[in-house]
C-alpha cells in the first residue's frame, strides 16, 4: 500500500487533509487566540444542535467515554438514580459507568437489534419514583441501530425526569434539535461525524442543569460543572487542553459549514450507506439489522456462513487492498462491520463493496 | 508576526516540525500497526525512568491531571490514606483530586520556594499509621522548584509506604531512576519534556501494584487496573485514543532519542535556563526561588517592582515580539514565568531574554 488506508471505523475514521493540516500549528493555551478558537468551537456545536437559547457546550479532554461519564457524573445528583436504555454495548457500557461510581442504577435491556421500546421506558418511570436521569445511546454503535429518539425524549418529559443523550456516533449527522425535543445533555466527540482527529469529547447541557451541579462529581477531572465555571470566567479549559484536536476540529467545523451542515452530511452518509449494501447484497452478504432500525452510521454485516471464517484473515486481506473494517461487536453471532462516517464518498464505498466481495471469494468463503 | 510564535510555556511547548508532521497520517485504532505504535511508544517511555525489570507503562487519554486523578484513584485503595507533600499549585491540585473523589488525605504543606523537608515527611509517617501513600511533585512547576526525589523516596521507603510522584514537568529531562529509587508510581504527559503534543497522561507503575489494584477505581475511564489488563490482552487502549498525538510522541521520542536522550536533553534546557537567568538578572530581574532549587525548566522571576505593572500588558507586548509567556501562579508576590523546555535552544531564550528587557524598558518598567 503506497496509499493511506481507508478507514472504515466508526471513528478513529478517515479525516480531510485540511483537517490533519490543521495540526501543523502550536497554540498557547493561555493565549487569547487559543481562548477564540474554543469559544469558536463551542458556539458551533451548540449551534448545531440549536441549543443556543437553553444550553452551553462544555469540552472535555480525553475519548467519548470521559465525556460520558463525566456528564452522568456531573449531572446525576449523589442521591440521583439512572435509568439505562440498553441495546447494544455502548447502553451496557453506561450502566457499567455508572455502576462503578456507585450512582443508583436500574437498566432496561432489549436483545442487539430490538430499538428502545417507549411504552416499557414510560412504565419504568411510572413505577419506579426514585428514577431521576435517564441514559439512552442515540445510535447504538455496536450494531448501527437508530433508537428513537424524539419519543424517548417526550416519555421522560412527561414524566418529569431528564434524559442524558449519548450522541457519540450520531452528532452532526442524525437529527438532534434541541429546541424541540426536551433534552437535558448531548454527549459527543470530536473524531467521530464532525470528522475530526479523536482526543476530546464534548457535552451539551441545559445551562439550568449545569449550573445546579456544582459539587455533584466525585471526580476533579471528570467535573463539567467546575469546568463549565472556569471557561466562563477566563475563557480556558481548567487543564492543559488537546490544543492540536482543538484545532483539527475547528478546521472540520468549516469543511462541515462549508458542504451545508447537517442535512448534506447525513446524505452522503446515507448515500454511502446505499452503496455498500446494494453492493454487498446482491453479492449476498446480509445487513444484520432490519433496514428501517438502520442509521447510516456504521453497518452490521452477517459474517459469511463458512466453517473456516476467521475475522482476523477477512481484516488483513482488506487492508492489503487499503481498507480498514471493524470487527463485529456481537456475541451470538458472526459479523463484521463498516462504517460509512468520515471524509469518503460513495465512491469509496463502491470500491470498498467490491474488495469485500472479491477478497471473500479469493478466501473461498462466499 | 509572519513566523510562528515561540510557546515559553511549559506544555503546551514549541513541538518540531517533524513531531506535527507525523500527525498528517490517520490510524486505526483496532490495527496492527497503532497496536505496534502504542507498545513502542510505552516501552521507550518505560526505558526512560529505567523500569523495565519492576514495572509497566499505562497510557491514558486525557490531560496530566486525568493520568494524576488516575493514579490516585487506582492505586490508593479505597480503604488507604494519601499523605500530600505540597508546595505549590499543583501539590494542592494534588491533594484537592483525592479529597473529591473522597480519599482519607492528610497534607504536608510548606510555603511556595521550601522544598519538601524530609524529616518532617518521616516524622508524618511514624506519627499516623493509616497513611499507606505518599505523594509528591518532582518539579513544582508553580514555581519551578525542584524537590528531594531520591530522598524522599528512600524515607518513605524505610516507612514501609508507597510513593507516587507526580512527574508532569520533569520526565525525561530530570532524573528519575526506578531501578534505584523505590517509586510506585511516576506520572507524566506527552507534552512536556519529551516535547509531544498534548493530549495523552502516561503512568509508570510497579507492576505488583496494577496487578493488585483492580476494583480500586471508582471510575471507569480512569481505571488504570482495567486500562492495563485490557492492553495486556489486546495491545489495544481500552477506548478510542488520541491517535495523531500518540503518532507525534512516537515521532517526538525517536528525536529523543537522536538528541542523545536524557542527559543530553536536560543538558540543552540547562543551557536554555542559563541563557535566561544570565540575561535577566544582569538587567535587574530577580529568581523567585534560590538557584539551588531551582529546576531548569521553569523560571519564575519577579515582576518589575513598577506600580502600573501588568501582566497583561507585558504578555500582550511579548506576544507581539513573538514569544509566549506564563503568568506567575503565586498568589503572595507578582510573577511572571517563562519555560525553558520545547523544541528551542538557547539562542531562542537570549532572543526572548533581550525582548523581555526591550519591552519592560519601553513601557517604563524597568
Ligand atoms: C455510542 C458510543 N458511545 C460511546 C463511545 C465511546 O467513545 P470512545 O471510544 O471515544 O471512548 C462510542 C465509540 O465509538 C460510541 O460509538
Ligand atoms: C507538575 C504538574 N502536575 C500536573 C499538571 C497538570 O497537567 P495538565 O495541565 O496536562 O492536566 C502540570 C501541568 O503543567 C504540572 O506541571
Amino acid at each position: 500500500m503506497l496509499l493511506p488506508h481507508v478507514l472504515l471505523t466508526p471513528g478513529p475514521l478517515t479525516t480531510s487533509l485540511a483537517t490533519r493540516t490543521a495540526m501543523l500549528k502550536d497554540w498557547g493555551s493561555w493565549d487569547g487566540d487559543f481562548n477564540a478558537l474554543t469559544a469558536s468551537v463551542c458556539a458551533d456545536l451548540l449551534a448545531i444542535a440549536n441549543g443556543q437559547a437553553t444550553h452551553c457546550c462544555i469540552p472535555l479532554q480525553g475519548s467519548g467515554t470521559f465525556a460520558v461519564e463525566a456528564a452522568i457524573g456531573t449531572l446525576v445528583p449523589k442521591q440521583g438514580k439512572l435509568l439505562v436504555l440498553a441495546n447494544g454495548a455502548y447502553g451496557e457500557r453506561m450502566a457499567n459507568i455508572a455502576k462503578v461510581m456507585g450512582r443508583e442504577l436500574s437498566v432496561l435491556c432489549w436483545a442487539d437489534g430490538v430499538p428502545v421500546d417507549v411504552a416499557a421506558v414510560a412504565a419504568a418511570l411510572q413505577a419506579d419514583a426514585a428514577i431521576t436521569h435517564v441514559g439512552v445511546i442515540h445510535c447504538e454503535t455496536a450494531t448501527g441501530l437508530l433508537n428513537p429518539l424524539a419519543q424517548i425524549a417526550a416519555v421522560v418529559a412527561a414524566a418529569g425526569r431528564e434524559l442524558i443523550v449519548d450522541a457519540m456516533s450520531s452528532f452532526g449527522a442524525l437529527d438532534i434539535d434541541l429546541a424541540t425535543m426536551p433534552i437535558c445533555a448531548v454527549i459527543a466527540a470530536s473524531g467521530k461525524c464532525l470528522e475530526g482527529v479523536p482526543g476530546m469529547g464534548f457535552v451539551i447541557a441545559k445551562k439550568s442543569a449545569i449550573e445546579n451541579a456544582s459539587g455533584n462529581s466525585a471526580s476533579l477531572a471528570l467535573d463539567l460543572a467546575d469546568q463549565y465555571a472556569y471557561l466562563q470566567r477566563t475563557g480556558q479549559w481548567r487543564f492543559t487542553p488537546p490544543t492540536h484536536v482543538v484545532a483539527a476540529l475547528r478546521a472540520a467545523i468549516d469543511q462541515y459549514q462549508l458542504e451545508g451542515g447537517r442535512a448534506v452530511r447525513l446524505a452522503r452518509y446515507q448515500a454511502n450507506a446505499n452503496a455498500l449494501i446494494d453492493a454487498l447484497s446482491r453479492a449476498g452478504l446480509q445487513l444484520f439489522l432490519a433496514p428501517e432500525l438502520q442509521a447510516p452510521i456504521i453497518l452490521t454485516f452477517h459474517a459469511p456462513a463458512h466453517a473456516d471464517y476467521r475475522f482476523i484473515t477477512f481484516y488483513n486481506a482488506m487492508r492489503e487492498r487499503g481498507f480498514v473494517l471493524y470487527p463485529g461487536k456481537l456475541t451470538a453471532v458472526e459479523t463484521f462491520r463498516v462504517g460509512c462516517i468520515g471524509a469518503i464518498d460513495a465512491a469509496t464505498l463502491q470500491q470498498a463493496a467490491h474488495a469485500i466481495v472479491d477478497v471473500l471469494i479469493e478466501l473461498g468463503w462466499l
